[in-house]
């Protein structure tokens, strides 16, 4: 149990530091707040998305812009996290147990999507295709990987 | 009524190069997305606020990582309020129409909270709170007139 308990500690630590305080916030408003990082992932995702298939130009400064969205939010993903915020009144939420009973591979699988999104936005600075394209698809890869391990379908 | 709507592409384009395809989306899509920006800074001003007020000690680190959200999340602003996003079905809003009727006022709102975004990200560098306190006012003012004139109650 506390093993757990540190695990779980190191895991917020690790994870962000964009640094409310966790004690002070209530369930709801951090489950509101895990599912709007979610929200502006999926809407920054997608331009790039689009310009990785061939379905908009690229456009440089715009995939840049995206992309940090994506490395600044994903440095979130602690503070969205917090222990004890795994259901709530009156909020829906898709996050799995496993996410707070099984910290070390949760902690694994948010490491592995900070890293992609880390190496997202240092390809970005390239200001080319072929440059960004690897790199996005390793952000995408480890975005599903978490999802099929701690969301609910 | 053509120089409206000039006015509102100049209003997006000038406010945020977040770069999703806005023609591609729905408006229950751009509201949710806007909701999640506000949601993403009112959690990451609060920080800054208890450190500016004194309620919890001044951390560089975490100021300076909350302030870069505020200044990133500002250029989102273009995006979160397109055209044809006052309403939509199973949705609620508090945007009032006036964003969109008064497109020059509400773009002058929304400069002045990215100029004001982008002098606390400066201050942030400087690491010590007498530089931060300012700047902070200064965009808390900002998000409150832009409220005061485009939100509801």
């Amino acid at each position: 149990m506390k093993k757990s308990i540190i695990c779980i500690t190191l895991a917020a630590v690790a994870s962000g530091i964009s640094g409310a305080t966790l004690a002070q916030q209530k369930p709801e408003d951090v489950i509101k707040y895990r599912k709007a990082v979610m929200s502006i992932q999926s809407w920054h995702m997608r331009p790039m998305a689009a310009m990785v298939k061939g379905q908009r130009p690229f456009d440089a400064e715009v995939f840049a812009f995206n992309a940090q969205v994506i490395g600044q939010t994903a440095r979130m993903k602690g503070d969205a996290f917090a222990p004890g915020t795994a259901k709530a009144p009156d909020v829906e939420s898709r996050a799995k147990p496993e996410i707070w009973s099984e910290p070390e591979k949760f902690k694994q699988a948010l490491d592995r999507f900070q890293a992609e999104a880390s190496k997202l936005v240092e390809a970005s600075k390239a200001g080319n295709l072929d440059a960004v394209r690897p790199a996005f698809g390793g952000v995408a890869k480890a975005c599903g990987a978490c999802h099929d391990s701690f969301r609910t379908k």
